[in-house]
Formats: C-alpha cells, sequence, structure tokens
C-alpha cells in the first residue's frame, strides 16, 4: 500500500493534461526567445571579451533553466508562479486546474 | 641580490620583444578565429540543445584560451611549440630568439 505525504498535492488526469500543455508551451516560448537573443549577441560579437560575456550569459541561463523546468508535481505551482511573473505563461492557460492550485499559482506569481 | 634559478631560460630585452609580439599575433590569430567561428555557430542555433552544444564548446575554449595565453617566460617555450602546432605562429616569427630557444621550439612543436 502506498502511502501520502500528508502535504502532497493531487494531480488529477486532467489536470496533468492541462499542467504538461502550459508547462510546454511556456518552455517552447522561452526556448524560442533564447535561441533568438544568442543569434542577436552572437552576430555582433567583436572582440574575445564579448564571447566571454556570452558565455557567462549561457552559464547562469542554462543553470536556471535547469533549475526551472524540472517537470516536478511537488514543485509545479511554484514552477507555474515564476513562469507567469516572467511572462512566460498567463494564468488563463492553466484554466482546468482546481480552483486552490490557481489561487495559489496566482498568489505565489505576485509574491516572487 | 638576486639568485636566479639554475635552469631558468634568459631572455634578453631583443627576444622580449620578438617573442611578445609573436605571442600578440597569434592570440590575435586565435581570436579572430574563434570569433568568426561563434558567429558562424550561433547563427545556425535552432534548438536549446544547439545552444548547450555552443556553451559546451566556449566552456572548453575559454579554459583552453586561458591556460594558452598566459604570458609567462618560464612556459614560453612550450607556448610557442604548441602554437605552432596547432598552426596560429610560424616558427619564421620567432626570429630573434636564440638558436637553443628556436630549437627547442621547433623539436617540442614537433613532439605535441
Amino acid at each position: 500500500m502506498q502511502v501520502s505525504e500528508t502535504n502532497e498535492i493531487k494531480w488529477s488526469e486532467v489536470e496533468k493534461q492541462v499542467a504538461q500543455q502550459a508547462f510546454q508551451a511556456a518552455y517552447e516560448r522561452e526556448t524560442v526567445a533564447l535561441i533568438q537573443q544568442i543569434r542577436d549577441s552572437a552576430g555582433v560579437v567583436a572582440k574575445l571579451e564579448d564571447i566571454w560575456q556570452l558565455h557567462d550569459f549561457l552559464s547562469a541561463r542554462r543553470h536556471e533553466l535547469d533549475g526551472k523546468y524540472d517537470y516536478d508535481y511537488s514543485s509545479l505551482i511554484l514552477v507555474f508562479a515564476r513562469l507567469i511573473q516572467d511572462g512566460w505563461l498567463n494564468i488563463g492557460e492553466l484554466q482546468g486546474l482546481e480552483a486552490d492550485k490557481l489561487s495559489k499559482v496566482a498568489a505565489l506569481s505576485r509574491m516572487l
């Protein structure tokens, strides 16, 4: 018999679908924006210092993205809040999640 | 009184000028080539994986260049040998160094 932790948030199958779709949409938007940004930055590198600046930027973004897009139901509320706060996701795209989750996401996104 | 280590290689003022000029020329060539390579690679990034490949490439090149272009007379013979081996420097550009240094550089560049 599996014992759930008491503070574990349950996700119905429908909610999981909504979450995965929203997650994927945000990921694609942020990725496309990053690719464009790299193309733009790299097109104007003129000296070695510019290249190392690009490298520093990529190191930071990689670290951030690796952390942010770790799809895990236990941290999804927080992830969605950050994505909304950063403009990669609209709260409307989470319609289908239960009201309690939606209000948590909304409240957290205003606090970040 | 300064005591020199017995195995220290002496560089005359003329040799130092030749060395600095050759070092700078190789550095500029390699830098220009790297900048062009980054522009070319970055222009074709199409997905996140391409960006992380670019990041990995930059991490490796940065580490390599930081080590290689550390101007230090105690390691300059080896550095010149590597630069010749990698095609960034021509042995002819080291004319002005004493014969012993030139033959060490030439011999090392064939061994690397």
